[in-house]
């Protein structure tokens, strides 16, 4: 999907390229102000930019340490960002539940498993400060009223099963009571609210922001522009943006219009790109993460994600050209999606591979009924059956499977040396569940730099801008090439609760 | 290297993360301001930051277009830049010498070894832009007086010779003509000025800059900011960051200060920023390349760079733990650092390979002189004498060099699938001349995002900011992932030319 008419006023021309040379006609405007002399239209203690995890777990904190006057502002008409879209997957160290279920963890094996994923260049000091708070931020949600499955779920790269998810198995079940929790808190909450730049001080500080009011996503519309003056200062939880098809394309031309995405249409990045503006250090934007679960049989986030990444300890990937297995099932994100992407055929066209699941231990999940009856995932009653489907060799197949078998049996895996911990009794037999894979752009690990107080720091004074801090999504490089799934919420959680203690103390 | 204490007045603070959450003394400023009211202390037609390959070939166009009043600004006591510290290679394909020496090569061809060395995210546009103007740019440095090697060469990841070299094996070969060719058209350079930010039109239009003169780079002095108004534009040729070690590390925590850099002192990255304060798009930040043909044994390029990069298709890089071959030795350089990288003793300590070339094939090169007579190479006229030197197993290593002078007989390397070409009748046997490898920080592949006009994108109207143009390395996106040896030179002067031409045409 492709937001090339969506973001009104600021369009993003198509072919920067091919139509350079020609006149300009709408030149580039530096958004951010001095505020020298300006008219300030309304004075908050405490402003917030997004409604996302992060944002409102920010809010949620900023009113327990003191703050009497607290705004978020969502551009969207409905709140709850990208976030309320997600997975709903929380992964913390040293859990209740990892309690009850006798799984050994800790602040250090999590971070470890992170700087895996992360390739050499993930921040450890930021991995460390979420992995220790994320307890904390799993306790604000459950004190709201959120509600987690009773198991947990280890996940692609966690060395454990660490991972909670919500009863509803999306991130509305975290954002929905967060955001009850804001109103009965007394946040003031504003949506169709855009925000159109800082109005900043002599010495580089943030004093404020432009904000538009009545915006309509996607529609050029006038709106009337307020000076909002912030007292403590603004927290940025803008999010990501994976639905930038221009600057995603800007760091990885194959990121066409044309490949799936499974974030809210809302994750443009606005919001980073102004922080530049201000002085703020891009990290990692190159590294934008596709996500190894998803099915090209559906949009977005759809069904199967969820689907999958619940069953990928029990089952097998098959390279339908092969018949074989070709990745381990729970790596880490990255290197599945670089696996899947190589399925291709004897002419280099893709060719989607396929999960394999014992009908019986996939049924446990609530979404496979939907994946059933909404044709993106089939049952079949034998091997032979499901290979004439997805015209995979059969011998090799029943070969693989009968050596996977062995693998769950013997709880070693020889071939990709897969973690059989979770797939423990958990045969591939008839009658078998099966989707087809094949990655989507679902996370940008590249935002802007930020220290453990989630203060953003400026690319000449090496120092904090005052008055100003990011969290979530938009903060870039705490995660290094590739994030672990379930790792995205506790930090957003983490790092806007972290920003409204820092603003606070401030 | 670090220049944490080389910045003047905009010091670099180490520890972001450690020293954040006490009050900051100097806060975040931006730089460029709007220009309203500004009093003009001169004004110029032609306005070039830098002097390195780029501002050079920028400014020598200009005047060829016509211009009348060009200037050029160098922030170091010398002019050059890093550029005049290269390796003086020269990549262009279809030259002259090509014909002489019978190899076949197209703009297809060299545009297609620059993808795969890009691992599929390099912008193809650019890359083809640039080798179809490559051999006006190699010809722009012969009128000038560059002289070159009589002979080409085929450095790592080209699949063809291609490459030539200045004489004196380094880029003053270019800078120094490029230079006096500047002087006799009348161009003014001027040296001691720094670029202090853009000062911007209502419209978001470059009008024209803040310099500093008498500026002695890593000393905090006074000097005297002028307003200076460009009449046809701004060209930022400003080069790299890799001798920025807190923005390095900012994108790869791994890349201390303790690492080894090749790059000339000035390369700090202050005019790259400035552009992203505008709105320009950061590119590939993330992407910073190290050189596998650097030398532990000396600072810097140094000697033995230039002495491996000519002998590399001849000799075999020998891991000292095995006594084998462990890459292609004319790999890319991503591929070769990467594997150089993992060349450790039993403990995981670095353990720099070993390249090993017959002497008399060396010998040709005019660096093995040097090489031998600073302690950064050594000869040796036995292989027991060598292997005991380095503590290389003598067995296998015998065995491995055997094995790979078969290969240059049969011209088949089944190893490690090198080219052969260029190693024919070229036999490794005694005396050796050997260096020790290690990969040093070369090269930032990241950058503001141009178009094929050398206009600079505006990351919300993804059109060009007016009156801005930028070339070499401080742009980004043109090699991806990684860029292939001798393909900077063309790139800087092809887009140098190229922003010349846009700017006398707008």
């Amino acid at each position: 999907m492709s937001n090339k008419d969506l973001l009104g006023r600021r369009n993003f021309i198509k072919g920067f390229g091919a139509a350079a040379g020609v006149a300009m006609a709408a030149p580039a405007l530096a958004v951010s102000e001095k505020a020298d002399g300006v008219k300030w239209d309304k004075e908050v203690e405490v402003l917030i930019i997004g409604s996302g995890f992060a944002g409102l777990a920010a809010a949620i904190e900023a009113t327990r340490k003191g703050a009497k006057d607290v705004h978020i502002f969502e551009k969207m008409s409905y709140f709850g960002g990208n976030s309320a879209i997600n997975g709903g997957l929380f992964a913390a160290p040293g859990t209740p539940m990892q309690k009850e279920e006798g799984v050994k963890d800790s602040v250090e094996t999590m971070v470890a498993d992170q700087l895996a994923s992360g390739r050499g260049i993930a921040d450890e000091a930021l991995l460390r400060h979420v992995a220790e708070h994320a307890v904390e931020a799993l306790q604000m949600t459950l004190d709201a009223g959120s509600e987690y499955h009773p198991y947990l779920q280890q996940l692609g790269g966690h060395s454990v099963a660490r991972t909670y998810q919500t009863t509803v198995s999306c991130g509305a079940g975290i954002t929905q009571p967060l955001l009850q929790e804001c109103r009965k808190l007394g946040v003031h909450t504003h949506n169709r609210a855009k925000f159109e730049g800082f109005l900043v001080g002599d010495k580089g500080e943030v004093l404020g922001v432009k904000m538009r009011d009545n915006y309509h996503f996607g529609e050029d519309q006038p709106g009337k522009v307020s000076n909002i003056r912030a007292k403590r200062g603004v927290i940025m939880a803008t999010g990501g943006f994976a639905q930038n098809v221009d600057l995603r394309m800007a760091q990885d031309p194959t990121l066409t219009a044309e490949v799936g995405c499974t974030n809210a249409p809302g994750a443009t990045g606005e919001g980073m790109y102004e922080m530049f503006r201000l002085g703020a250090v891009p990290v990692h934007l190159a590294h934008i993460q596709s996500g190894p679960w998803a099915s090209p049989d559906e949009g977005g986030f759809g069904y199967v994600s969820n689907y999958s990444i619940y069953n990928f300890p029990h089952s097998v990937a098959i390279d339908r050209l092969t018949g074989k297995r070709f990745m381990n099932e729970i790596a880490d994100r990255k290197t599945r999606a670089d696996a899947e992407l190589n399925c291709r055929d004897a002419k280099g066209n893709a060719l989607p591979p396929i999960l394999i699941t014992s009908y019986e231990d996939s049924k446990k999940h609530p979404n496979t009924k939907k994946v059933l009856k909404y044709n993106v995932g089939w049952k079949f009653d034998s091997i032979e059956q499901l290979a004439k489907h997805f015209e995979v060799p059969l011998a090799p197949l029943k070969q693989q499977i009968a050596e996977y078998n062995e693998y769950v049996k013997t709880q070693n895996d020889p071939q990709f040396g897969k973690n059989m911990t979770e797939a423990k009794g958990k045969y591939i037999q008839a009658p078998f569940t099966v989707v087809r894979l094949w990655p989507k752009v679902h996370y940008c690990q590249g935002g802007v730099q930020i220290n453990t107080n989630a203060e953003v720091k400026d690319s000449f004074t090496g120092q904090a801008i005052p008055g100003l801090y990011a969290a979530g999504e938009v903060c870039g490089g705490i995660h290094g090439v590739s994030r672990l799934g379930s790792c995205s919420i506790p930090e957003c959680m983490v790092m806007g609760m972290t920003a409204a203690r820092s603003m606070m103390k401030a």
